[in-house]
């Protein structure tokens, strides 16, 4: 199977806005994504490719590595690198130019009438997808809280200053309804250097938080009745919403590699949409490997599927290398990139921001704009400033610092606090671990008791669609100092040992 | 048919939180609405009221007026006053009680197929609805500017600073999708005083604009097909919502009275929705008079429809008494009212707000979670803070005296610069004045060729469905300076002397 291949690249341009080092990296990938170098071809040895290209052997090294954490690549380098043997065959990769202008929304499939539309949702059901009661919110384990350090706070305040001296005309009218140029700039500078997000800023909409473009795109996309796979187990949020909008739900498995899209084939080939979380499978937090990215892509491609990319906490990475988006490898415009300043800011700030197809670019505007209308144009300067001025990167560096300490600290509570009762990995990525339950233990009846005892704890099972659920608590650390993770370990180390109702029935 | 009627009134509470007037007032309105008073009965003189009651005769003069001027009953005060004849009868206005408990919301009809739904708008026929190009968006006479002067100005900023320096925990998770508690006890506050609403501070909703308040609405209650009212003309946003969520729209004319009741029921008795704009209806600025107001909740409670009122621009009110609002006056509990604080403060905040009937709380709370959620903590804690310490209220004083200003500079220049080619009128109330063509004059083709000019003049003829149009320009005159009004003015009338394609083809 291996063989060496004439590989020919083009060298690196210096001088350009691009580092050498990503031409590399992207060149190479390009090549392997085109099926110019296959599964299982060999690639150039570093220090010759370096000799041929006129590059610091460092640098063919780095973008190896790079290629090598993706899954694009396997090997150790130095002892030869092969392009993944994973990776789906070349057929499916065939090059196909993105042609924008060809790429239409397929006509809506009949609406179908629908046993459950949202008007029969009450507010009680649609606070369980995943709700919290009001008096616990701001208690430890919550997930979604965070951290706001006195220099956040100082340079928050004096943006904010800052602009409040100088209003900006355009808020006392209407808006784009993708919200300021300025800020969707801000936005696309900042994902194609950090996610190798592909956007032009005329793509990028500018949201109330996730929810709302994600909330947009099943409104444009679906149709009562349309098959919609979802990863199982799955986000509630978002499985309420897709109820909401009458979507039939195809329950995807997912392994140790992220989504089953073998699996999701065989269920429902012609699903209209697909929604996954690459970066960290949520709640599990495996990553989707290269190999199931460039399947899932493929089919969509061949399906005329979408695909909604939610890369929710992908900023905030612990260790190991990030893959960069699915956005980033879609050569087709069937991805729907999604992102949120939730997590990286605050909640309550509601800001976040869907990275559209140019095909979907119209009636996801239409749709921003019965909705409603515009985002905020006050937070949208400050939020613009906070990204193009730098704070945000050194932001984002002490808030995944402090993140870190309060994973490692409510790892080591918690083995201490329930030995042998859990199991707890720290996560890579994110803001928040599972803890696995063993024995007989029931995550939902220690999540009741938890609750009495003013810990919150999220069942992970209950997120289960169709598959055997894992059991196992969803714990958020983010936002909360060291000694409150370690009460509320101690709390939750209490409610297992609480005597009723632990046990599955 | 007139006749004396041996009316009891309980005398009013002195010391009570409710003005001594106001009690009045609301018992002489109750006993119209219970059918004590029928129409054609009358009212006891205001000397022989005073006496029995107690008050000062101009207590009971000026609660006489307001009655007037509502429509409630006719006549000269002094002469005598009765109740109108033109109220619907007593058994349309059958006291019932309001009973929340027992109200719920009828259960969907199948949807249909609908021959154009959500997803085949183009964002430029979403555009074309109401919308103008960007680069004439800040420049008169668009709608929808507003003014913001230093003062308002100093104390945003203020406000602003004073939050900034203390953030709101609850801004680092999330919040209750209604918004927060201190601004909805603020606006309920405002809505009571000013507008006569009945409501507790849990029915109301802050929402990112009016646009929001109606899109989660017409989300809960319409499936596709549904028979809807839309007053004809209408508002072209409404519209485009409308035919998004698939809804079947059933034009009602209006006449000098406002929406034609009677027509809509011959029409579509068993409509679900009515949209309408008592205060002022768009665009024609007609106010739904009491009778009207009366047979449209008749209509609403035995078809148990539901109705939005659309309460915009009933802040700036130059002469005459504004009527309270329809849902005042609602016993069934069928009246979605709907604010915006677009126009009072500026569009760029998004800030609006829904007084739901409680039947409807749930299931627009449930939407509203998957829409976006809640609205943004920043900007929700200046504004709390703008009203509930009486900077709103001295706000709304001087926009009042800049608008009418303004308002009366652009009425003078449009008659100077366009003598008998065109008729305006000052509005009582609002930012936009309308300016009615004579002769053989197009509206479309003069505001297009107002538009080469830089001028922005929304035709009217388009807002129409069914009814023979109106041929008149709406022209906003809010936020703009004298100056830029003289000199859009004299732009107006010079298109009217462009050559081509002025006329009707």
């Amino acid at each position: 199977m291996s063989h060496d291949t004439g590989l020919i690249l083009p060298a690196p341009e210096r001088g350009s806005a691009v580092p050498v080092l990503r031409q590399l990296y992207l060149a190479l990938r390009g090549a392997i994504l085109a099926g110019r170098l296959p599964p299982g071809a060999r690639l150039p040895a570093t220090r010759a490719l370096a000799a041929q290209l006129g590059l610091a052997r460092n640098t063919v090294v780095a973008a190896y590595d790079q290629l090598l954490a993706e899954g694009f690549i396997e090997g150790r380098v130095g002892a030869g690198s092969f392009v993944s043997r994973d990776l789906p065959e070349a057929p499916e990769l065939l090059p196909r130019r993105r042609d924008d202008a060809s790429a239409t929304v397929p006509p809506p499939a009949a609406p179908v009438p629908s046993a459950a539309p949202s008007k029969v949702l009450s507010a009680a059901e649609a606070l369980a997808e995943g709700g919290v009661p009001e008096a616990l919110a701001a208690l430890p384990f919550n997930t979604g809280r965070t951290g706001w350090d006195g220099r956040s706070q100082r340079v928050w305040r004096a943006l904010s200053i800052r602009r409040l001296a100088a209003p900006d005309p355009a808020m006392f009218g209407y808006g784009d309804p993708r919200g300021s140029r300025a800020l969707r700039e801000a936005i696309a500078r900042y994902l194609r250097a950090a996610r190798a997000v592909r956007c032009d800023p005329d793509q990028v909409m500018v949201t109330a938080g996730a929810q709302q473009a994600i909330d947009l795109v099943l409104r444009v996309l679906l149709a009562p009745g349309d098959p919609v796979w979802v990863e199982d187990p799955c986000y509630p949020a978002l499985r309420g919403a897709l109820a909401a909008a009458g979507a039939r739900l195809v329950p995807v498995p997912v392994d140790t590699q992220g989504l089953d899209v073998a699996a999701g084939i065989a269920a429902a080939p012609a699903a209209r949409l697909a929604y996954v979380t690459p970066s960290a499978q949520y709640p599990l937090g495996v990553v989707l490997s290269m190999a199931r990215r460039l399947e899932l892509l493929a089919w969509a491609r061949r399906a005329e599927a979408w695909l909604i990319e939610d890369d929710y906490d992908s900023e905030f990475r612990y260790a190991g290398r990030p893959l960069a988006s699915l956005q980033g490898i879609d050569e087709a415009g069937r991805v729907i990139y999604v992102g949120t300043f939730s997590k990286v800011l605050f909640p309550g700030l509601r800001l976040g921001y869907a990275v559209l197809p140019p095909a979907l670019l119209g009636p996801v505007q239409a749709a921003r704009l019965r909705s409603d209308w515009h985002p905020p144009a006050p937070a949208e300067g400050v939020v613009t400033d906070f990204l193009a001025e730098g704070h945000f990167a050194q932001h984002l560096r002490r808030m995944r610092l402090q993140y870190r300490t309060a994973r490692d600290v409510l790892v080591a509570a918690l083995r201490e606090a329930l030995p042998g009762r859990i199991a707890v990995e720290p996560p890579e990525q994110g803001l928040k671990l599972l803890a696995r339950l063993g024995g007989e233990d029931d995550d939902v009846a220690v999540a009741a008791a938890a609750a009495r005892r003013g810990v919150v704890a999220r069942p992970v099972g209950p997120m289960y669609l169709a598959a055997p659920p894992l059991r196992a608590l969803m714990l958020g650390f983010s936002g909360y100092e060291p000694a409150a993770l370690r009460r509320a370990a101690r709390g939750l180390a209490a409610a297992f040992g609480d005597r009723t109702g632990l046990h599955r029935s």
